[in-house]
């Protein structure tokens, strides 16, 4: 995210404008925790992962009377428009803001990749490259044994890092929670695998799915295959960013303060069909983000 | 281009077809170097960089009596359709089978990126981490000294490397073949950013624009910094792909398979828009590449 | 380890000598799984993870008859000396070898450094960069909120790998077999931390000592911070081996061929001291591996 | 290096005395740029490379002039002991503190590896593997062409990189300042090699013997090779530090504030047969770093 800040940051100071940083996200903006973010501030963060901004959960902005605040110290401190990065709940608050006649333009970072109206957001690609490389490492130890590897990944609600992680790393098996899976199906192209010579197989199942250790014991009894578990966790969400999401960030962030010189009160900077777009917050609270099904087939394909 | 040759078995054993690999390219196909591949062959292969069948150039291909020669041995081996993985070179073989009348598809393989009709190829988004990531190690060591990095990357006559690592990576200054550069701007920039306090600067220059030591002795004559030079060379074409690299190439090979299926005689599977679309060579070969100038812009804007 | 073999085979093609390797360890010994290793056959093996003979269990080797068996073939095949690579375990065997008249070296290869009379073993350097990078990984998400993480790495009976990485990542607490821990100690110390301002906390427990999830809870019960739990697994034993790994491999190898050479008939070439020495197994099995105090000590006071 | 300062930093604070940094080095201490340093200074400092003071060089810290101001500051800023980290140069800058009644220990930090009397100093083992991945990424790219690849990496008058990195990454042919060179048989054994089905090689040469266009072109003349060029530059000293050179540098770093207490007036924390060890600076001066020549020569016997 922070090659987002520094894109808003530059993009404004090309244009002649002040930016100022909010830190701990809404939390800092009710504590009017506030600093001005000049280019220097910015200098040499595009390479750290997390954010200098830091972030924070903030029960209080979800009442009226928090958003009613949050307006008010944006307004006396003469903020004219706003840039917020996060997710959908980020982008909820950012609406409450709108209509309270905050410009508000919202940034999709989240790792989970569950943002309506956008093919990708911030983190997720660098989240896919983690699970990846922890693929290759666990393929790498490879033994005569028949083994199953099951790699548990983040993804409660939605099953995007699963799927694509999978099939960018040649997951044996895919569990999404927005698709029922058949466990004898799933060990039975684990002993098909085994019976062709395949010395290990992972399955990759996404946390919402089920837990990794359950899931193992299942297939273990099943199989009479050697079962390890790996719990990805939050390891996810760290690493420096990668080039593609470092790029993303920064059209994404310069484009955000673009929206708001241009007058956009409430909405958010996608990226859809290989270009920057803004979106209404009211058009993309109406969708809902599907997982393609296409790949999903093509991972089974690819599973053979 | 693992993952494709992976995604095209696969995809050909999924409809029940043989699918016969040709090693070194065009060469192995004058030479018949042909072996058949299951899924046995491409198990475990997608997370290494390089490719199985290994690629060569072959100049006696480039001839009509060559091109004549391999097609008559694609069709006495039997070979009803072919997959060409490579850059625009490659594709002219392949639509000089297909004059021959070999049902021909290529797939979008070069890490210059600098084919036409396609966002991006196999192996650009592999570079583009990599030379970001050198990037990185060497802000690292930024000093109290001012100190300008000259960094060269790949590129003779497109500069899509040099941008979007630039974009990525924060350079300071990006040179491509594309757009003509002025040294003088380009100093006074250095000099403007030492004096905001900047301990270092990237230059990040493709190699077909100047050496990297020219420049750097240059900038070096005209500002009094250090000037140190990195030549990224060949590193840029190594390392295991990236996940995104991954899952594009997976959709390219399967989807030349089932273009072959269709009946397809002579396009290109590209990448466009956030799909993957079938091209006609003819209308490819028309076609020219350019830098996208907004991201040129972009970078500019990013490098206050 | 593969670094390991090649260096065996290159230092006995040096001498003139013929390399056999055995596929599958001790099993393959007994199913006389031979095959010619010549310096062709180790090229470009250095960079990859896990071994080109693959590895296998073998219970029926753990029997006399077994152990018969397998010093017959070797005879019989006309082996001189063998090369064994593994743990404790495989060097057992190998001096049940040598009891039947097989002139036997080990070379100590197991990520847990679990191996008496050698400061390392081969993979350990690998395996500690993996957890620390995973460290790093984790501490880049570091959010406003008091969390804590609690990592899980291999060793069931010993904490080297625990120690270790804690001392390079800079955990908060590491949990090894061999010193009882305090969870009141524990709790507070991440208490204290977040006083002075710490966003998070990392536990490193070996697998050993408890499970990752049962010392979250419980961490949470009495601290109420927001706990989150990571199992690395078999990621660890996995990746392109580290510098230090392979020239540690390649000189144990080397040197092991040397040994055989120089009549050893049933030791291990350790490093030690900064040297590759050799040691009778007699001695070393007679030795134990301890965690060096101290350095558990240097880690309390780096995690104040 | 930042794990030597974070070290050495809650070393003393367990001895319960305060600690103050001195930015920029030498340079830092004759402006009195002093900050104190507690531990949350030092909290997240460990994953990044560089180090948190700065560097600079110092000309006026090279006369007496200098020297006795340096020392009067520290005097009258009540810093009793002093810690440097650094190469010889910082050491003899060291040694002329002590002579001025300082109390001063030094921790071999360069990437160069070219202190005496130590095996190894912070930053060398971060530094192979950045090497070390470099020509992996490189031998992935081989392709059935007869390529030769010149990489050049740091070591202006000594060549222990290139050494230990040839030896880990299995360079086929190791130049370095110490040993001389012959050209002829350097290309001698890359004809062998491709006779044997080498498709590629790497020559690794240290920067102070040659520059890698010359030589490149030289041996390409002979042997009618593709030769291409990579030079590492800078980019080996950035890069998140290695476990290895963690664990080195805490252990230097608290060790150094160890001895100032015992009394150490003018000596330097070394690593020498796997122990940390107190060297006198005379001693140190006095001594001489050389190749180890047996490592040598098996890189030699790894390269047939």
């Amino acid at each position: 995210m922070n090659a987002a800040i520094r894109a808003a940051v530059h993009q404004a100071a090309d244009r002649r404008l002040t930016t100022i940083g909010i830190k701990h996200g809404f939390q800092g903006l009710l504590e009017r925790d506030f600093l001005e973010l000049d280019l220097c501030s910015v200098d040499g963060i595009i390479q750290h992962g997390g954010t200098v901004l830091r972030s924070a959960r903030c029960d209080c902005f979800l009442t009226a009377a928090g958003q009613d605040l949050g307006a008010a110290n944006l307004k006396s401190e003469g903020i004219e428009g706003l840039v917020v990065i996060g997710g959908e709940g980020t982008f909820r608050g950012g609406a409450a803001l709108a209509k309270r006649g905050i410009k508000v333009v919202g940034v999709p970072g989240t790792i989970d990749n569950d943002i309506p109206c956008t093919d990708t957001s911030i983190g997720f690609d660098t989240a896919l490259n983690t699970v990846v490389d922890a693929m290759n490492k666990i393929r790498d130890t490879a033994s005569a044994h028949e083994r199953t590897f099951v790699v548990e990944v983040m993804g409660r609600a939605s099953g995007h890092i699963a799927l694509m992680a999978g099939l960018a790393g040649g997951a044996e098996s895919i569990l999404v929670p927005e698709i029922p899976f058949d466990l004898v199906d799933i060990c039975e192209r684990l002993q098909c695998g085994a019976e062709r010579g395949k010395t290990h197989s992972i399955i990759l199942v996404a946390e919402g799915v089920a837990s990794a250790y359950t899931l193992g014991e299942e297939v273990k009894k099943r199989t009479g295959f050697d079962t390890r578990v790996i719990v990805l966790g939050h390891l996810q969400r760290g690493g420096a960013p990668s080039a593609f999401d470092r790029i993303l960030a920064s059209r994404m962030g310069a484009r955000a303060v673009e929206a708001l010189l241009a007058g956009e009160r409430a909405g958010a900077a996608t990226f859809a069909a290989g270009r920057i777009e803004m979106v209404p917050f009211s058009r993309l609270f109406a969708a809902s983000k599907r997982l393609d099904q296409s790949l999903y087939d093509l991972a089974a394909v690819l599973a053979l």
